[in-house]
């Protein structure tokens, strides 16, 4: 990789909380330096210290060399190769389609593309060959550019666990609960006098997403279509009093049989990225922790720089196979990491070359 | 009932949370009065407020009555009719049945005796049938008193919404994943540098507890014995940074037809008690709430004076059958409150005559 | 008092925190019985449910008369005879006014008219003798009605311990810094991702109302005006993660000497109000308490059914002469108690009887 | 500085919160290495990380080398050339006595022996003279090692804003009041309970140590002893819901005229080991803040690796002279940091040598 002429991205929706995330990861990135900084009306014009002044939300400065960048409007005229998009789902899809037409590429952590039947939904680990869609995306909509997503922070780290059971065992059934930390739910979110001393069991269209995504994600190319997966999954979805890091407790039905050990093999084993030195991938994707009592939000959710799913507690279940727990970073694995990811893997597979 | 005279109480682990909540429900109770406190060696020859000097936890001030009361060994020589034991699980075991030998009733909320053949694990509104084992139980132990318990925080408040399920459409299998209250783990506890923005996924023994205590309490009298429940339980238990209130999310498959509309019905009709005018029942043990993100501890635990089950988001699950949440206190009903409904119940019913 | 007829009252800002509070505080209320519900255009056209559906924070349900209560604009075409006003600070001005001016008698919690020198900022037993400024008000204003104010919460809780000292020993100067509740910055106000393990140092515009209403309230009538007290005032003002009550740490020097025990008597003693039965008043508006590490929020601020300072740790300063820790409700006490204590108070002394 | 042979060091109490963040600190640093771990009976004869199993709380994995390290008792035997006291001070004394006695260095964070007369409280930055007392202690001890102490992690924050101040404008009285972390108390600590929704006005002995410890290390060597500073300071301390940080709001009277602008040339100027290139020192000891609501525990903690004394919100103080606010990480500059900058000031000052 010639990292003499680092990739120029966008951000789209900078100032929020992914937005922010977004440049806190990519702000030493070998390969893609920050040129274009784009928000909602209320911040353009400004530096973006200014646009985020009470707001910032990590706990370092903000590197020096964004503090003093221009945020401008979300309009196809910055001057990048691709943007990332932070944008919110009620502006996503017009904002992102705009850029696609443009020649952009997008690669977007918004939920308004996801299930577009031409769009991927793309884990590198999981369905790299979904890119195949980007040639029927580009038949469809004329665009001289592309949108691909990452999926929603719970789907991405139940997903990741349940990629090498089905490629093992084959899944038959799934049921998930999830207990999920407030910054999934951007800033300011949720209300401190809502969430202290309380458990909030409903986030809104959260369980539908986290159902259809999956199917999609472990879906496979049949011809120009992806077919969804033939497994059974149901959601519950909590908030709890936490600040990162999103904790799922999961039960499986498999199809062949298996025993806890070989359930831990297969999750070992799971890294399909091994050896492509790709920046943004951990070392290995599932990590397992073998306390009783983990894996923790607050102790756990920073392994492998954010990028990990980490799984604890495999055991039996009475009523389907088995259960664990799976807990990874929201804003990382679960959002920013996940875009750059992809853009990451979709540069070395070439996919960004008529781009820059 | 004739009120002039009430029955004498002492309480088992009186300085402990649960022995503070069972002082706390007591202190105005129109038919029982508390004449004796016990603790282990560290309370005892102090009075009350000298043994939990900065460890009462109630919003309250300690009822002047209390206060001034000496803490007494838990040796079966108290001067009362029946014992309302928060003894810790250690030690409950002994002693308790040390009291049962030497006559006395004992309402237990440890967890020691409840899975044992013939002491009845009583939710009564539930399984009051249960207390014919009591005959079996002076047959077997030779003992003047009795022994009967009451069920698990997390178990109380999934049957509660179990029994009316499996009473009208027959249960078949049940997926629960509970976030439950630091107040369930005791004084001291849960240390905060533990909690505080986090999630801890375990919780010692308790899953075991809430598999085995529901299929015993859904169980049936055959003969001298119960025939456990026929239904296959799954449970994940959770530590959240939550005050009092156990949420719980469930998933159930039925053995018979039914739609969300039928388990409102189900759940709405259930009151076994009512009319019997139980002091500490409930007016209706089924609280539903209809706003889409209910139930939650903070707003709900303390509704029937905290002797509900409150249950939410009652809808379809793509796996088992249907899907919901229940939440509910996980001190008052979910142990203090038991065990005086229990006594309540037992007296109503003539079990305690002999020992008044 | 002539229980048969109440007084009508509406509330303004019905829907916020603080007007939650007067329906909470007010259900019930002997005297007060509440006829008109207001709020801002969100809201109006609305039942009482539908307009606070999803964010009534009181743990109990909303009483079943309010509940179908249609909320009406805060116009002064209201069918009551006094307004208990929540209004948010920024509308407060004008539309108590208009209330006055129409003839309303206004209760406020609104800082607007606080340090209007026709205003009485009243707390009853501290300054009542400042209801003097309705005539002046009267004369400068020519309203039929009036507006009577009460003081900002952190300040409440702090005047009231100032002034048994002040009439003691004569107060010199005050240090206070404060640890402020959630509920203090309304509904949604503090974001959680803010909060979580976190304090914020700084309340808008709140040091400056601690300092300047401190000294109107202690201040004496001179003919027409206050003359505000000779003290020196400093005040800094944190936001931490508590739900309710705000806990206040006070160092006073005094003109006069004494010692410890002197400041225990003059808390002590401190009960003007004893003896006038007023619904909302405490028993004592004091609470000492003697344990080393009270007053604490979750333990204390329910004292008094939220009407008490709850004083601890008095001891010797050494840069002034004394400091001590004072805790309190901040929506109760601090607000909606707050005026409800002044209507009670004007209506035994004949304030409000032209109004009704 | 030759860097090729490392210093050796032990760390006394290595599975406390402060032993682990040593460990923490130390794993990378380029003087000197971890040889020996040792801790009370518990923890002997077990590896590291047997010993604090469920009990590391740093959000990384033990280091490696660290994890199979076997915990030895505290006995002053141990490998190494100098000993970090991370113990408690039930147990401190004696066992740094032992060290010192039998030739070891001791940095020690515990208290107990802070307040000698022949011990230095060490700052670097501040009283690096107060080195001199070794000799004293050599003479009157007859010790072959030494012990050099740092301070409560509440006076460090506060004092090192305190020492330009007095430098500049020499301080006469000082009121501080703080808002401290749940990790100063150690781990397990604070009950969950008690902390949720809550704050606690009291830490023992806290208030005296900030208040003695302060005018000791503000003291000038006169002869063989410290001459306490004269100025009168006053604390109050309370525990907050915060992880990691402790938040001071300091009122301060100084004896020359200044205004906020000098105070602020004060701090800034202030970095007197500017230079000396130790690998702990912070680029600066204080970081000013100018936004309105920060320093913040969770957002400031960790500038300069958790070694700043973070300032904001300078202002006029009606009472004293002027107050703002101080924010500093306990458990690092706190504490263990503390400590290792000591040993790093004092090898560079050549204090180390002769144990070598």
């Amino acid at each position: 990789m010639n990292e003499m002429k680092k990739i120029k991205v966008g951000i789209l929706g900078a100032t929020g909380l992914v937005g922010q995330t977004f440049i806190y990861l990519l702000k030493d990135h070998p390969w893609f330096e920050i040129t274009e900084l784009a928000a909602s009306e209320r911040s353009t014009n400004k530096t973006y210290y200014e646009a985020v002044l009470g707001r910032w939300r990590w706990p370092v400065e903000i590197p020096d060399k964004i503090k003093n960048m221009e945020v401008k409007d979300c309009k196809p005229n910055l001057d990048c190769d691709i943007v990332f998009s932070a944008l919110d789902a009620s502006v996503a899809k017009e904002i992102e389609e705009d850029f696609a037409k443009s020649g952009y590429g997008v690669l977007s952590n918004a939920s308004s593309h996801r299930m577009d039947e031409d769009v991927p939904l793309l884990i590198p680990e999981i369905n790299p060959q979904h890119l195949e869609l980007l040639d029927v995306q580009k038949k469809n909509r004329k665009w001289d550019g592309f949108v691909v997503t990452n999926a929603n922070c719970t789907t991405t780290h139940l997903v990741l666990t349940l990629k090498p059971l089905n490629d093992w065992f084959v899944l038959d059934k799934v049921i998930v609960t999830s207990m999920q930390a407030l910054s999934g739910a951007g800033y300011p979110g949720v209300a401190a006098l809502d969430i202290i001393d309380n458990v909030i069991p409903f986030i809104k269209n959260e369980e539908q997403k986290v159902e259809n995504e999956t199917r999609k994600i472990l879906g496979e190319m049949k011809g120009s279509k992806i077919e969804f997966a033939n497994v059974a999954i149901s959601a519950q979805c909590n908030r709890v009093n936490v600040k990162d890091g999103h904790t799922e407790c999961v039960s499986v039905k498999l199809r062949k049989q298996a025993n806890v050990d070989d359930l831990i093999e297969a999750f070992e084993e799971f890294n399909p990225l091994k050896g492509l030195n790709l920046p943004m991938a951990p070392n290995k994707p599932i990590i397992i922790k073998n306390e009783e009592d983990r894996p923790q939000p607050k102790l756990d959710r920073e392994l492998e720089k954010g990028m990990a799913s980490v799984v604890g507690r495999i055991r039996k279940c009475n009523v389907l196979d088995f259960k664990y727990v799976v807990l990874g970073h929201n804003l990382i694995r679960g959002a920013a990491g996940a875009s750059i990811l992809n853009a990451e893997y979709m540069h070395y597979k070439g996919y960004l070359e008529e781009y820059l």
